[in-house]
């Protein structure tokens, strides 16, 4: 089916191959022209314009946004005058789950669809086979779904339900991925302070193969100590693009216990720092108490 | 080759099993007459105590362990005299890596080798192929070697180095699991919470397809879902074995930052209680200074 | 000097009295002409409503605001047109720091003065003497400097500096007071469940006498024990009011890490329920990969 | 009365001031002859060793241990053939309440009294009136209580009941300590970071005066912002002397959640690097999945 595209930075260009390579025919917009083109030579029909966009598409069109998200409502702002009642807007970055309901609202009021699918897999799987959760009108789903079926992994997409729901399946999978990433690192911290001699690219090669903790994370860790073997190159600093806060924020909204992932979040933000001032007041403290030393900058 | 397999619990059955069928000779015993005389009819040669198995090896005679790690000591006082030089010793149950050196270098007193073995993959793993992370020494490995290929997983064996290397890295191994774990239950809750009216079973189906944060792990929660869609029959009491526990101590002596394994043990133990003497203090010491009102008993 | 009090809970009405025994004249208002009514026995004018309020003060006038936090912003609404440009509103309640900026910035379009003040010590300190923590126009607090001298304790006041600054100390001030709380309860905790048989009234006690920790925190402790040496009769369910929360929200804008503060909000969530789905998972996940028996509902 | 004092360093030498002002006759010992001639300065009466001391005691004899805990084993080694049945030890440092047990059970043979008594209060406490939690002997109790009386502040001890009991309540008293001092250095932290020009020496000051966490900790702080006012000249190390890892073992042993203790110490730990093998995992494995840039070494 005929699809516009719109973004085609890392995750948007590779679905755009992964949709042509399904048979689809995509319209695809970016603020860089060269990106447009060179997604032309795969076989995309390119566009200079939103408005451009939009004209090349058939009713019931279907937006299919992948931008950052910071600019996805002057992408819906731009978009909407040119679209008409029926036509379907897909958001498929990583939107704040209220931000998505919103735009529903607010679409709605065009008798325009919104979908907001949470889009999980990496570039990877932009490319070759994503994971999609889906949230938003169900009459628009039932017309869109190819698209997901087609780019995805097989078993790889799950329409959840209203509006918002994909992007609250999205936040929290990022949530326990964060999680889930802090475990496996500290648990490589312990080994590497051992007094061992291990080969981290091995033991991660075998609690791939028929451990509890097996995992596509731990495969990923396989692949960077094959890289480096002890990570030497790189800084242990821990930057974070949204969505554990949001996960924690929400628990807090929902009074959810969830300490493993605020602990997750807040080791990232700790590391982003050599030192604290929590630590300078602490050992001011033992040092007006206990008379313990202090160490000087 | 030729093993005698000491314990036949969950764990130790399912091996024999994997053993047999793999070609070995197993010569088993257990405490339990039954559990000897089942895996007899599986191809296994019996023993009705620890000499009688001894004396049916061949030298090198190749022990191996499987009990619970509160009867290996004695498991070891009976058999040691039974052996001789040159003899190995395999324990493979969940042993803390600081008892596996100490009992390695109690054996090598005697001359007798010892492999501590670290095992994952649960019962399905024991039965079908297992995932082994092995410490000890290095002469005994290679002979010992092919009964751990034989029954793990492709790739899923690691020699690690001397002597508590094999139980460390199951112990953190288990460390890490405790984390996966908790931040898998607590996305859950988030979505238990939330408004949405998602289906667990379909969410890890989606998420063990295309995601990042796909796992085996996941496929249990997929499966567990699939018996019982909201968990509604259990108790989210949440006992636990002693590794986890291992790894922080572990963690306190190499002074090593683990907060989200930490919070993975520390919410099991709350798990244990329906109330807690930390919530009285902190609901009584409101009452004092704001007029909160308690909830009394 | 005189003073208009807007809300007579338990914090407005002791604070009335606090005002009047260091001779200013206040004038009160509040949704219950009873506790107006009861405030005019101790010396105070009522008023039956703001206008009447208002229309008792001298320019420039001063209105205390001292309502819950969900009713400050109607207040103010009805409270603003009667005012006049001079005239300086403080709101001493537990309102975030970023709605305080907010009012602060209405208030100035029709320049009048808005001081935000955070107010610690319970209801005892509203009564016998207080600690303030004040933000806004340094104009309008060297004028209503006074009120908050006389109705603090001694150095029991402090003026922060811009608009809000008085809410973020406080806010701030009631994190450390989470963290600060659910140490003192932990501690307790563990010495409950020790063998040994404490009398929890003495350990406060001695503790408050000469150690480290000792607080107003640990002698209300000790008062707690004094009355119900077990806390027997109390449930453990921790609830907050926002500020705990705040303070961690804050501390995700600002990128700082916090856990101990994080921690102890968690556990008041945790409190509120006798079972969690989180525990629900990892049971389920204990038993399938494991064989683990499970706690059945 | 008459007390044999052994070990004079920071908080022992204090402790002899104390005790001599008291009325109490002193005799000392240290390994530091110099200390020991000092001490005699002040009116102490001097030992050149452990049995010239307990030579000039009478009986029963009371003997104070006031020495790093590493070294109390020796001493007692050293002094245990000197005394005799009926003889009192005193052991006032901070050692393990299991190792106070053991200790105690050990001298029980001999039928010598031991007393394990916690010391809070500092050196400050040590000098001018010192905070005691004292386990052991009732029997022994009743003979050297006057000795905690005078050298305590008022209300400032308590026999807490049978051996281990004293240091069991110090440990507990150092593992709040642990979360109150954290809590309180996040609060800075977040004042630190926020866009507001905080005075800290003043904001403790206020906290101090009417506060719910006023406290003798946040008078400390008061102090060391005096001095310092950013605590610029001091690094955030925060190091740690065993009792904070204790409590949390003990909390494991009795299976107590006490999340705000362990991540207190945790991030003592943490303080101790400037990176962490844990987040170049974490750096490594969002680079691998979504492309994200690693800072580089």
């Amino acid at each position: 089916m005929k699809v516009g595209l719109i973004g085609l930075g890392k995750m948007g260009f590779n679905l755009g191959q992964n949709l042509l390579e399904h048979g689809h025919e995509v319209v695809a917009y970016d603020v860089n022209a060269d990106a447009v083109a060179e997604l032309g030579t795969k076989g995309a029909a390119g566009a200079a314009s939103l408005a451009e966009l939009v004209s090349k598409l058939d009713t019931p069109r279907i937006a299919w946004i992948m931008v950052p998200h910071q600019f996805v409502d002057s992408v819906i702002a731009e978009l909407t005058p040119l679209l008409s009642k029926g036509d379907i807007v897909i958001e498929a970055g990583n939107s704040h789950y209220k931000e998505s309901i919103r735009r529903h609202g607010e679409l709605e009021q065009s008798g325009i669809y919104y979908l907001d699918a949470g889009t999980s897999g990496g570039m990877e799987g932009a490319r070759n086979g994503a994971c999609y959760m889906i949230g938003g009108d169900e009459e628009a789903w039932v017309v869109a779904e190819p698209l997901f079926r087609d780019t995805s992994v097989e078993n790889g997409y799950l329409y959840a339900g209203k509006s918002g729901s994909g992007h609250f399946l999205k936040m929290v999978h990022n949530g326990i991925e964060y999680g889930m990433m802090a475990a496996i690192g500290e648990g490589f911290e312990v080994l590497e302070k051992s007094g061992y001699d291990f080969d981290f690219e091995q033991v991660a090669r075998v609690w791939n193969n028929g451990s509890v903790i097996r995992s596509w994370l731990m495969e990923l860790v396989e692949r960077a100590f094959s890289k480096d073997a002890k990570l030497d190159d790189i800084k242990g600093v821990m930057h974070s693009s949204g969505e554990g806060r949001w996960t924690l924020e929400t628990a807090f909204d929902l009074q959810a216990a969830t300490p493993v992932i605020a602990m997750s979040l807040l080791m990232r933000y700790r590391s982003l720092e050599t030192d604290t001032f929590t630590g300078k007041v602490v050992a001011a403290l033992r040092n007006e108490f206990g008379g313990h030393a202090v160490e000087k900058n």
